[in-house]
């Protein structure tokens, strides 16, 4: 499977389904008021990791893990998705 | 302090140094290839979270701690920062 993968890169996808996980911890200057709509809390923290550190926030720790996993375990609608790929990738 | 903010909310602003715990857990749809490059990785799988659930991305679990801390804990570079909006919402 490899050896053929690397033979025909863009014919053969080796696609699957990962597990991630992704821990973050920061400090941050902000004011007090953001922290009461938790809704939009989470877009907004992650929106200020990404600008990257500077005077107003220093990263602490990152940790990301992936774990491929059996696709019987994902969605109906990503198992699809994952059938859908498959076969487009073997038409062309 | 409180009722001071709520009256004169554009003048004074209630700031602090916030630690920011992130935690998040997804299901994910990708090539296997984007898993070689670590130093992206983390950004790409940010950003594939954001987009938001869909045939490709199933989340599982997501958690945010946020908690005010003492600005002492803060780097150097933060504090300074810290002071500065202090002191420019004072002039304002």
């Amino acid at each position: 499977m490899n050896s053929d993968a690397a033979s025909h890169p863009d014919r053969k996808l080796e696609i699957g389904v990962f597990e991630c996980e992704i821990h973050l911890k920061f400090r941050l200057i902000e004011e007090n008021c953001i922290f009461n709509d938790r809704e939009k809390l989470l877009e907004l923290l992650i929106d200020a990791f990404i600008a990257g550190a500077d005077e107003y926030l220093e990263p602490i720790h990152s940790c990301i893990k992936t774990q491929e996993i059996s696709e019987l375990e994902a969605s109906p609608e990503m198992r699809r998705q994952l059938m859908r790929l498959r076969n487009s990738s073997n038409l062309t």
